[in-house]
C-alpha cells in the first residue's frame, strides 16, 4: 500500500516552523509497511491544496494531510479535500456540539460559528475525534482510495494517528508491503572514523539490513535498517548484525534508540546502588541538567555544583588556591580537585568534573577554545581526561558534558 | 520570482530525520522576496527525483534541491537534474581535484572514484564550492529557468546558501516579488489568554502586517509579519505595531526574535553591573545551563548549586534542618532559604532558587507533580512565587527554569 503525506500551512512555506509532523507520520507508516514515495508541503491556498491532493491521489492509495483544519476562512483543507474528491461538505453534529462546548468553556467569541466550520467533513467520511482540541479530523474515501485529514498541532495529530489512523491503515493494509524496522546503537567517545574502521565491512555491500553511521556532537550512531514481510522477520534480520556490532565495539556502545548517555549513566549507577556528584565549570550545569532529565535520578545524584568563578571553586569545592594560581582554572590539577571536592561534599561514590574554555572568547595559545579537562574521583583514586573539542560555545558544552558522562560510565564499569 | 524546494533522501521519507533544511531555505527565500508555493520530498530514486524536478520546473522559475549529492550510486540528484534539464553531465576538474585531496587526506579508500562522482555537474552549470565537504553544488540553467542543487548536510548547504545562492537569487530577482519580514516579541509569565486579551484588536482583521500568537512552554510569542516591496518598507509596516504591543505589554516583553529569557537576564545584569547566584532543586541544573549558554555570563554568574538531596540543601546552602522537616523540601520556606544560601555563598547581588515536583512520580495530594516554588533573595529582601506547572518531567523543568529567570529579571528591573 502506498501513501503520500501533505503538510498544509503558509507558516511552513515561510520557514517560520520546522515540519516535524511529516517525519513523525512517515516513520509510523514505515513501521507498518506502508510505502511513502512522495511528500509535499503547500500553503493555505484552496486551489493549490486541492491540486496537490489530486496529484497525490493519482499516484497513491492513501493521502494523509496535516494542517489547515482551523476555524478561519484561511484554513483550506476541508474545502480542498471535498473538491479533490468531488464530494460536498456536511456538518457532523456530534463534532460540532463537542467543539462548541469546548470553545464556549474557553470563553471564545463566536464559538458557534467556529465550531460549525470545524465540524464540516466530506459526505460519507468518518470523523476522527480530537482528544485535545476543537478541530475534528476525518477519513474520506472514494474509488477505493482514501484521504485522511488531521490538524497541524503535533499533539492533536499524534493522538489521532495512534487512536484511529494507524489501526485503520493496519486493517486496510493486510499483508501488503514490506515492513521497515530499525535499531540505532549509540557510541560516545570514539570518533566516526575509528568506529567506521571497526565495522567497515558491515557498512558496505549490505542490502538488507543496511548499516549507516550518523554523527552528532561527540557521538556516533549506527543505524541498522531491515525490510521484511513482518516486524518479527525484520527484527530477526537486525538481530545478528546488532550482535556482531556489539561484539566488536563492546563497552563503547552505551545504549540504543532513544537512549542518551545520561540514561545509561543513571541506569548503571542504579543497578550498582552507587551515587554520583558533579562539579561543573565549562559545562555550566549541563551535566546536572542531563542527569536530572532522567526519572529516578534523585536516587543516584545528590549534589551538583556549577562553580564558574575561582571563588566558587575554592569555597564550595575546596579547590586549593595554590592549584588555581599555579596551574590556572583550566588544568588537570583543578579538574581533579573539583571532582574530589564534589565527592566529599556530596558524600558520593564517584564524582565527575569539567573545566575548560567554551569560547567564543577566553582562549589563549596554551589553552585554546575547546580545551576541556574532565576529572573523576572515587574512594581510592582519581583520573582525568584532556579533550580537544570544537564547535560553537553551546556545541563545546554539549560535547564536553557527553564525554564527561561517558568517562564516568566507563570508570563505573571498570571499577565496580 | 517563484521557487520550489525539493528535499531528496530516503531517510527523510522514512522519518529517520526531520527536514530542517527545507524550513531554513524557505525562510531565507521569504526574506529576499522569492515566493515558495510548493515544497516536495522524494527518496533516492532517480526516476522519481527527475519527475519531481520536472513538475517543479513547470510551475516555478527556480528549483532548489538539497540532498542526494553523495558519492554512491544511490545518490541520484546529479543524474536527475541532468535528465530533467536534458543536459549531459560533465566533470568539473577543479572540484574533482579538491574532493580527491580532501578524501585522500581523510584516508578514504577509492578517493579518486568518489571524487569523480561528486564532481559531475550538468553541462554549462556553475559550480558552487563546498567549504566544508567534498560534494560540490551547482546552478544549472535552461530556458531562463534554473535548478540549484546543494548537499543535504545542513552546514554545507547553509554555507552554499550564504556565499553563493542568496547573492545569485538577489541579483536575479531584481525588484521582483514582495519581501516578507517578521519580528517576534517574546513574553514569559502571562498566559496566552491574558496576552491575547491585551492585544486582541491587533490579532484580528489585520491584513498587513499580521500579528499571530505562538505558545511554547511557559512563553508566548507574538509574530508580526509584513509584506512589502522592499525590506525597508516591510520593516516600516512592522514598527508601529511593534511599538503599540510594547506599549501595552511593557516589561512583560523580555526580548525579540532569537532572544531567550537567559539572554535578557545576562544582558540586564551586565548593564547594571550585578551578579547572580542560583540554587536549583527541581530544575536540576537547567537554570545554570541556560545562563552559561550566553557568552560573557561569567561576569554575572559565579555560583550555581544543584541540591537535589536534603543533605545538599543543608550542607551546601545552609537550609535549616527545621525548615526541611517542618515544611518539606517543596515549600516556600525552603525555596527562600535556598536563595538566601546561594546569595551568601555566591557573594552575589541577587539569587534565584527552585524547588518542586517534576514527576512523573513523587507527587502527593498536597504537593502534586508540577508544584514549584521559585525563591529570590537580595540584600534587603526575599520573595517567592508558587507555580502550578504541567507537562512531562522535562517540560516542567523547562517551564520552571524560564519562569524563575523571568522572576529574577522582573525583580532586577524593579529593584535597581
Amino acid at each position: 500500500m502506498r501513501a503520500e503525506v501533505i503538510s498544509i500551512g503558509t507558516e511552513l512555506l515561510l520557514g517560520q516552523i520546522v515540519d516535524t509532523n511529516a517525519a513523525y507520520i512517515s516513520r509510523r507508516l514505515a513501521e507498518i509497511g506502508v510505502d511513502v514515495f512522495h511528500r509535499a508541503t503547500v500553503g493555505d491556498n484552496l486551489e493549490r491544496v486541492a491540486a496537490v491532493i489530486a496529484d497525490a491521489l493519482a499516484r497513491a492509495d492513501i493521502v494523509i494531510t496535516t494542517g489547515g483544519l482551523g476555524p478561519t476562512e484561511d484554513d483550506p483543507t476541508r474545502e480542498a479535500v471535498a473538491e479533490a474528491l468531488g464530494l460536498p461538505l456536511v456538518v457532523c453534529e456530534e463534532a460540532r456540539r463537542r467543539a462548541e462546548s469546548l470553545l464556549a468553556r474557553a470563553g471564545h467569541e463566536a464559538a458557534g460559528e467556529s465550531a460549525l466550520r470545524q465540524a464540516r467533513i466530506p459526505r460519507g467520511a468518518t470523523v476522527i475525534d480530537n482528544d485535545r482540541g476543537t478541530a475534528c479530523g476525518f477519513i474520506a474515501g472514494k474509488d477505493g482510495k482514501a484521504v485522511i485529514s488531521m490538524p497541524g498541532v503535533p499533539g492533536e495529530m499524534r493522538g489521532m494517528m495512534e487512536t484511529t489512523v494507524l489501526p485503520y491503515l493496519r486493517s486496510r493494509a493486510g499483508n501488503a508491503g514490506n515492513v521497515i524496522r530499525w535499531k540505532v546503537l549509540k557510541i560516545c567517545g570514539p570518533g566516526e572514523s575509528s568506529v567506521e574502521e571497526t565495522v567497515r565491512d558491515l557498512l558496505h555491500d549490505r542490502a538488507n539490513p543496511t548499516v549507516a553511521p550518523l554523527v552528532s556532537l561527540g557521538e556516533v550512531m549506527l543505524r541498522i535498517t531491515a525490510k521484511a514481510a513482518s516486524p518479527g522477520e525484520a527484527d530477526a534480520l537486525v538481530a545478528p548484525v546488532e550482535a556482531e556490532i556489539r561484539r566488536r565495539l563492546g563497552a563503547d556502545v552505551y545504549g540504543q534508540d532513544d537512549d542518551e548517555i545520561q540514561d545509561a549513566v543513571v541506569r548503571l549507577l542504579s543497578e550498582k546502588g552507587l551515587t554520583c556528584a558533579v562539579a561543573e565549570s565549562v559545562t555550566g550545569g549541563l551535566i546536572a541538567h542531563k542527569l536530572t532529565q532522567v526519572p529516578g535520578c534523585s536516587a543516584v545524584l545528590g549534589l551538583a555544583v556549577t562553580s564558574y568563578s575561582n571563588e566558587a571553586k575554592r569555597d564550595m569545592l575546596g579547590v586549593p588556591e595554590g592549584a588555581l594560581e599555579r596551574c590556572g582554572a583550566v588544568s588537570r590539577e583543578v579538574a581533579i580537585a573539583m571532582a574530589r571536592g564534589a565527592l566529599e561534599r556530596g558524600r558520593a561514590d564517584i564524582a565527575v568534573s569539567t573545566t575548560g574554555v567554551a569560547g567564543p572568547t577566553g582562549g589563549s595559545p596554551g589553552k585554546p577554545v575547546g580545551l576541556v579537562f574532565s576529572g573523576l574521583a572515587w574512594r581510592g583514586g582519581v583520573a582525568c581526561a584532556r579533550l580537544g573539542l570544537f564547535g560553537t560555545r553551546s556545541e563545546i558544552k554539549e560535547r564536553a558534558a557527553r564525554r564527561a558522562l561517558d568517562l564516568l560510565r566507563r570508570h563505573v564499569l571498570r571499577l565496580w
